[in-house]
């Protein structure tokens, strides 16, 4: 499948796929006006073949269309439309028919909740629509969240005189997670700034051209089998989970979000206390 | 844009949209073939109305849509599925087009990160497809939450010798949040059963159907003019966001998750001691 698609150029997808996709449509409208309550055959073959194609994309004009996207449609929408509007561009169909205002909800990391930051629900989207394997799928968002916090937001710096919210360099902070709530709070203990300020919308748009341009890179190494993982999960996730994840003796909970961010930090040499304070004996 | 949408039949949608979709198709296809490097008018032209058709859909068809789909590739497909998949049954082109494994990737909150409720996620992208004003989604998308973070999961029960991993009643919890690691580690503490047992992936399963069940009532409301928000923020969110959040004097983050299932509880009335501790003043 994934060597089918590599192959697959941008001319025999778009002359053959783009032309049995029209003949079918055509179809399928007709089929609905005079059957309205089945699902023809012809609508079923509708569905191109998934995962869609990839062709090799522009870091650099990513985190363009990261920022500007930020700026018109906040994060979510920038880090998808990145990487999406690259494809409407380069592939065509069948990017053409998603709009990126689909992924307009994850702003402020979903409807004003702060949870996942909207760059990556947009990025890991934009992602799985080019990569099928769930493994690979994994793999490739796992090593996306793993860089995010690690990575001093923000980096990229819109021309001089083109900025969106605010002119010049901003302070950096490393969010040490993935959720929105702790990424703003983070920057906002390390700048000074306020969380609703403008310098803080500027520092977002910078970071959604950040993330744009990681997920490209990603995309780009992914589909020339270059893709190398680096990232590690924290000690703390390390030590933790060697009791409360998977195959350990409490298996009561999982995930990879860095524990001591809202848990108490446990000395595993000393794990006597920790036991005692959890089920509060004295 | 609202009023049009909903005024639009399947009827007049199918017969003039995906005959004219079906042309353009083709046009762009031959236009791909002679000319790959330019953006034709007829691409451009490709991209359906947003926000796209919605049809009153079926609770009961989602939860089993949602619950299927969750056995096969996890929740924030099965939750999608759910919305898509009636959608590409009742509405056809251009459901059609896009198929649910776009969404595996929020399986397991994330790629195994455990953030954002893969549910959640996969329901809050269905939304968005059929909702395009940013602040209907935004109300919809809050309600979904909200009621999420208080409701007893699992409600729904697969008929009997149908479950996909274990028959019978199974405990309830309340999350109180919206992240897979609470949601996951509440119904373990409540339920003693492990985090990656069959037991807490029936549970998960459920879940699927209750959100698939729950997105498609807010839809049917939404687009029927009947949507009537209920949920209101917590009382921690209301006391903590009054210094920290917008406006406030400190403004120091954002969001509307349970401030103290991460933060120690702050007794209102004795601020002092709240700030001298953030502040480690003696």
């Amino acid at each position: 499948m994934e060597n089918e698609k590599r192959e697959l150029t941008r001319r025999s997808f778009l002359t053959s796929g783009a032309i049995a996709a029209g003949t079918i449509a055509v179809s399928g409208g007709l089929f609905g006006a005079l059957n309205l309550n089945r699902k023809s055959k012809a609508e079923a073959a509708q569905v191109p073949k998934y995962p869609w194609p990839y062709v090799r994309l522009d870091t650099e004009k990513a985190k363009v269309l990261g920022y500007e996207g930020y700026m018109k449609k906040q994060c979510c929408y920038g880090a998808f439309d990145a990487v999406m509007d690259q494809l409407r561009e380069k592939v065509g169909y069948p990017y053409t028919v998603v709009p990126s205002d689909i992924m307009v909800w994850g702003g402020t990391g979903g409807a004003g909740w702060a949870t996942l930051c909207g760059a990556l629900i947009g990025a890991a989207t934009a992602i799985n629509f080019t990569v099928g394997n769930k493994s690979d799928v994994n793999k490739l968002i796992n090593e996306l969240f793993g860089w995010y916090t690690t990575f001093p937001f923000p980096e990229y710096m819109p021309p001089a005189g083109k900025a969106g919210k605010v002119e010049g360099k901003l302070p950096t902070s490393v969010a040490g997670s993935v959720l929105c709530h702790a990424s703003v709070s983070t920057w906002c203990a390390t700048s000074k700034y306020r969380a609703e300020g403008r310098e803080r919308s500027e520092r977002c748009g910078r970071l959604t051209a950040d993330v744009s341009a990681k997920t490209v890179q990603l995309l780009n190494d992914f589909h020339t089998n270059k893709f190398a993982p680096v990232f590690e999960n924290t000690e703390a996730v390390e030590d933790c989970m060697t009791c409360h994840g998977k195959g350990g003796t409490l298996e009561n909970t999982r995930g990879k979000m860095d524990c001591i961010q809202c848990h108490d930090d446990v000395d595993p040499k000393n794990l006597i206390d920790h036991i005692k304070q959890q089920w509060q004996i004295k």
